[in-house]
This record gives C-alpha cells, sequence and structure tokens, in this order.
C-alpha cells in the first residue's frame, strides 16, 4: 500500500507540498515544533514549526555558499562561530578548512541538535568533529559574554526573524557581533528571500549598515525554501573589496566552486531595488 | 469578499500552489490547455496543460539566461530563431541588442502568442517589434526547410520534451539545428532541473553531444520551475571556450550582469554527476 501523506509548508499566498513516506521524528522541544520527515523527492525533511530548515537533495547551496563565500573573501579565519545552525550543515562544510582551528555552535535548542545526530547524518556528521563545541544558548545572550575580538568568522545560519529569533536582525545585536569580531572578520547571515521576504532583507540591510562600514549582499539559491532565490549579508569592519580572495575548491562541494564568488556578489538590480 | 481560489502545479511526488486572484483566460487550443492566472504572490502566470511556463515575478531569471549567456558568449549574432517562446520573454530580451537583425520566432500554438500580447504586456510587448517575424509551425518541420547556416544564433525555449514537443531533444533534431547554424553559430535550449528532471538533462546532453563537436551546461534558477535550479545546454561547431566573451551589459536586466558567465558555467559536481 503507498502512502498518501503529504507535508505542506503554507505561506499566506503560496504554498509547497512534498510527499511523504516517513515520519521520523515528530516533537514539541521549549522552543518549536520539531519534525523530520522521508519524503520521495526530497529526502529527508526537516521542519521546525511547519517551515523546511533543510532537505538532503538541496541543503548544499545553502550550507556551500554561507560558508564558502566568507572563506574565500577571508581565506584566514581560524576561530569560527556559528549561530544557530544545529542541523550541522554548515559545521560539515567548515570542517572542511583545515585553517579553521575552533568552531563555536550556539544553538538554542537542543533538540534540533539531537535530531539532526540520529536522523540526518548526512547533514549533521560533524559536529562531533574535536575542533567543535556546541553551546545550548540564547546567541544574543551568549554574544554579550564573548571576549571583544574573539572570533573571525560570525556565521547566524538562523530561522526567519521571528518569535525567538526575531532580535537577530537588531542593532543591538549587530553591535555586539561587531565587538566579538577580531579586526579582519567577517560577519554572514541568511536574510531571506529577495522575492518573497522584500521586508526582511530590507530591515536587516538598514540595521546591519547603521553599525558596520562595509556591508555586501550575496545572493544564492535553495530550491525548497519560498521564493527559492535567497540572499544573505555580510559584513566586516574593514572594506572587504580589498581583502585577498581564495581561489582554493574545498573538497566535496557539489555546487560551489571558487568562480562563483563575483557572480554571487554581483548585486543584481533587483535586489538593489528591494534595499533602496 | 477574499477567494480561496488555488491554483497548483501537481507533480507525483512534490507540488506548488498559489492563491488566485483572478482567472484572466481559460481555453483548450489545438495543442493545449491554456491558462492565465492572476496570483497574489506571483503576479500574473502562464500555465500550459496544467504546468507553469512563466510568472511576471521570476521569469526575468529564464529569459535573461537563455538569451544574455550566448549573446556573451558570441556577440556577433545577427539572424535568431526562436524556437518556442510564444510568450515573447526571450524576443523581449534579444531586441536589447542592436546587433540583432533578425529574429524568426517559430510557436507551434497561436493561442500563446494571442493570450500573451493581451495579458502578459510586460512580458509579450516585443512580439510586434519590426525585426520579429512569427510563423505558427512545428519547429521540427520548420527547421528542415531552413537554408545552410541561416542563423548565429538557435534558441530552443520549449516546453519540457513530453507529447508534441518530444521530438525537440531527439538527434534528428540537433542534426538540422546544425545544419541551420553559420560557422560561428551557436544553439542553446532549456533541459530542465537537474534536481528533479535528471532524465531529461542527461538525454539531451547525451543526444546534443553525438552531434556537436562543442558543447557546455549552463546552470541558472526559476523559483516556480519544479527543483527551481534550472540547467541549458550550450552547443556550437566551433570550440566555445576560444570565442571572444562579451563585457557589455544589456539594458533593464533584473539579473543578468556579465559576470555571472563564469559561474553560469561553471558545471557544478552535482551536474557533472547526473550527466557521467
Amino acid at each position: 500500500m503507498v502512502s498518501s501523506l503529504w507535508v505542506t509548508e503554507k505561506h499566506k499566498n503560496t504554498s509547497l507540498s512534498f510527499k511523504v513516506k516517513n515520519i521520523l521524528f515528530k516533537e514539541r522541544s521549549k522552543y518549536q515544533l520539531v519534525e523530520i520527515f522521508e519524503t520521495y523527492d526530497w529526502g529527508k525533511v526537516l521542519m521546525l514549526d511547519g517551515l523546511m530548515m533543510v532537505t538532503e537533495k538541496d541543503e548544499f547551496f545553502y550550507h556551500e555558499t554561507i560558508v564558502h563565500v566568507p572563506l574565500s573573501i577571508q581565506p584566514k579565519a581560524k576561530k569560527v562561530l556559528v549561530i544557530g545552525g544545529g542541523d550541522g550543515g554548515t559545521v560539515r562544510e567548515l570542517v572542511k578548512y583545515p585553517t579553521v582551528e575552533k568552531i563555536d555552535l550556539v544553538e538554542i535548542d537542543e533538540m534540533v541538535v539531537e535530531a539532526s545526530k540520529k536522523f540526518l547524518p548526512s547533514i549533521s556528521s560533524n559536529l562531533d568533529n574535536e575542533r567543535v563545541s556546541i553551546k545550548f544558548e540564547d546567541a544574543a545572550e551568549f554574544i554579550k559574554k564573548v571576549k571583544p575580538e574573539e572570533y573571525d568568522l560570525i556565521i547566524a545560519d538562523s530561522s526567519d526573524p521571528e518569535g525567538f529569533a526575531a532580535c537577530l536582525i537588531e542593532t543591538e545585536f549587530y553591535e555586539d557581533i561587531k565587538k566579538a569580531l577580531s579586526e579582519d572578520g567577517l560577519f554572514i547571515a541568511q536574510s531571506g528571500s529577495p522575492i518573497t521576504q522584500k521586508d526582511e532583507l530590507r530591515t536587516t540591510w538598514k540595521n546591519l549598515n547603521s553599525v558596520f562600514s562595509y556591508c555586501k549582499v550575496a545572493w544564492s539559491l535553495t530550491p525548497t525554501y519560498p521564493g527559492s532565490w535567497w540572499s544573505f549579508v555580510i559584513a566586516g569592519k574593514k572594506d572587504i573589496n580589498n581583502l585577498q580572495h581564495s581561489i582554493h575548491t574545498p573538497p566535496g562541494c557539489r555546487f560551489w566552486k571558487p568562480e562563483l564568488l563575483p557572480a554571487l556578489l554581483s548585486f543584481p538590480s533587483s535586489i538593489e531595488k528591494v534595499l533602496n
């Protein structure tokens, strides 16, 4: 007998549905509903409060972009902080760099890490790497306690800025990020779809620019996210354009190549229009 | 009273739905069901036999890629043939080049052109340009009558290769295309999603390589197509890598910039894996 179970990410005017083979995990944590489904087309899918976080078939676009773009711009980064990212995809890409010595991951929800470790090994397998320390804390609290200039790269791999994640695009948070960054350090954050989440991208950009002298937008794609076209904001204390870019290709990438960097930083006019 | 009408593109294991404001057009032609909806999130949407062809909000990715990639590789093209493309998006991008002297569009279904002219002016408005001639014919028949070396660029902007469009990825069709191309000429065709339509891409690539000495794959995105990540095949009689690329940016592009070319031709390992 074939299952007729479907899972739907439903927004106000658009919805995306996948046929489901099995429900692997479904539990409510202190923060959110955590679900993992096995689907026919997209492999295993992690959903938080009904929103798709990762699917096995397309997570590589997002994770390769959020790691290899900043590490191409700033290849000397040694100490990295990941905010959110409990599924482990960002950490998997970071450990490909022998030059990265220390990765701190601050994830508010322990259940996301535990469920990912159990059911999504292709994404989470490096969470146990010896260079990785996981802290189950609110990132907005954690960042206040960090030593000045502690990190060379800070990656905000968080949910959309609603509920407990809303503070992660506020000016106060960006001020704390700036203090925690080394002189040559970089900050990168996912900032939603330039097609379906224009307000989120605009607010993020405005607040970031009020704190950092040098900001940029990168684009990439994630087919199963709403709008599919995805944006990332990048900020630094020094002029990012003057840094020496790396032409090294990390192993095992499915999308990333160094020749993508100028394209992903090309600032298409439809993104420019959202920001101005 | 708010409408609760939704339109769904339903595949076997994945479906995408948009909330609909109005049904603007719905008629069965000799070839297919032609529908145009006004949606809340994606503007007006053209569907053929239940599959999304263009939405006003994201068609620019597809049309800018299928035109500006080959015209960056081969900026000298004067005579262009468009196969399919009855919505006019490809023609809109082509007429941006004053160097393009003649555009023949061969569309099997007159109803697609007429409905697009009436309801999708932002896409179709250049179908009346003086450089454009429209022929309502089967492209596989048309191409057999073309003079040898007539066109400098042939663009297959067709539906997926099913039903009346199935012959458009066959070796015989590619042989006819090759005869119709000038010595420096280029052919580009949309070849489906490398994520959800791997078989289509693989067959297209195999057949094309059996006819042309020089073939390449380009990627781009179209959020509302299944899989969102999209592929295009490019072929020529001469080595494409030796052509002098253009660094000219055509006016009014929402996605395209010349610095995208190396990225879109970068042949990511997940596409390489599909082809081998």
